[in-house]
């Protein structure tokens, strides 16, 4: 595998050539399809992986099998790599959800270098803080927000830089998926979204959406939020980011 | 102040007495009334706080007044310290719930002891590492358990190590600010209330719970949850912890 992909990570930001070098000896690069489980919530963890492309669910099952999902990821994220400060276990399981390509990395060299290079320390502390405020937010949410103003919040995060002139958006993955990624049960989901476009007169066409006016979109999901749009949130999760 | 104090914060774990000099050098301990407001969102922040008796909320409000709680925390636990890395401001508001005595340390001595101190900055990784575990686990819990089984999870964790053999425990603050924490409107959390005694078999009188039996009450909060009684949330919450 190539350096320059990892080099492109905010979370390994100006660190030194010698650990990109130690880090890509370690890397294996896989093709995996829909419906692959790569690490299970639990199991002791050797590895920490990179999304080259494809897309990545993370989630948590209760012992009857109700699941939980805590993000669902595109390529550009890191993932796995907590599991260094939990006790050394993953915190979650991981799915393939669209065909993804999956750079895997040794844990240990990346705990070896946490131990000596501050500067991978501090790129960690501020990707760690930026998770934080992430999961606040989403806690917000649940709590303000009705079930239409998070499909809301959903859609102006995917307009990414383009959010003044949007006018079509596609879905990165199917509505189940999407109804899952907000905690909301598919026929919450489809009452939900149906009140969202008689709000806001978005047009959807399968897993396109149209978006006359953004300013009208913003009005109605922003206004249970404690962020003022474009927040924070909004302009981290359109770049290509690590990612927990 | 006195140095033990802060030297029995897990946070400052194993750090050097020159930092503790340095840190309470900068010192202010104040007493303050229930409804004083500490600190605002988004506002520059310059110092962070220990918690020495009392109870303080931190919450987020949007432009319209609805308010999220996202923690209550009692002594022993640190906040605002993450303004370090969210470019110097604040990311939540803190106000005293229960008279509280407060400790305020300044930000910019943690920040230069970050730089230098990777005993200081692993504590931190770890202990920012437990706060992200804390919120998937919350975020797991609104969307897979019902209101009544979210409150006792919430009585569960009060039960600290004596939850084998609980059989009274008191609420630490009062209902409507357990509802808020719990991110339920007064009326959701008092038919939930009803709800849970009726399949647990606990009593209620004024802040006191009587609780039977534990396993009952495991048997009914812990069934749509990822984790297993005692969970990893539960050992954390009831020591008295650094917390964010």
């Amino acid at each position: 595998m190539d350096i320059p992909t990892l080099k492109a990570l905010p979370l390994f930001k100006n660190c030194p050539d010698r650990f990109f070098q130690d880090l890509c000896a370690t890397a294996h690069i896989q093709n995996h399809e829909k419906g692959k489980i790569l690490i299970i919530h639990e199991d002791p963890a050797t590895r920490f992986f990179v999304i080259q492309h494809g897309w990545v669910k993370l989630f948590r099952e209760t012992p009857n099998g109700a699941e939980s999902v805590i993000d669902i990821l595109p390529s550009g994220h890191v993932f796995g790599e907590t599991a260094l400060f939990e006790n050394g276990v993953y915190p979650y399981s991981a799915e393939i959800v669209e065909t993804a390509e999956i750079i895997s990395l040794s844990l240990s060299v990346l705990k070896l270098e946490l131990e000596h290079n501050s500067i991978l320390t501090t790129n960690m502390l501020k990707y760690m803080a930026r998770q934080q405020r992430k999961q606040d937010q989403e806690i917000e949410h649940r709590t303000l927000q009705n079930a239409s103003q998070r499909i809301g919040c959903f859609l102006l995060q995917l307009t990414g830089s383009e959010y003044k002139t949007a006018k079509k958006i596609r879905l990165p993955y199917d509505k189940t998926l999407v109804a899952s990624r907000l905690g909301m049960k598919p026929e919450t989901f489809s009452r939900a979204l149906g009140k969202l476009k008689k709000s806001t007169g978005i047009r959807i066409k399968g897993k396109t959406i149209e978006i006359d006016d953004v300013q009208q979109l913003t009005s109605y999901a922003c206004q249970m939020c404690s962020s003022q749009f474009p927040c924070r949130s909004f302009s981290r999760s359109t770049s290509l980011d690590t990612h927990r």
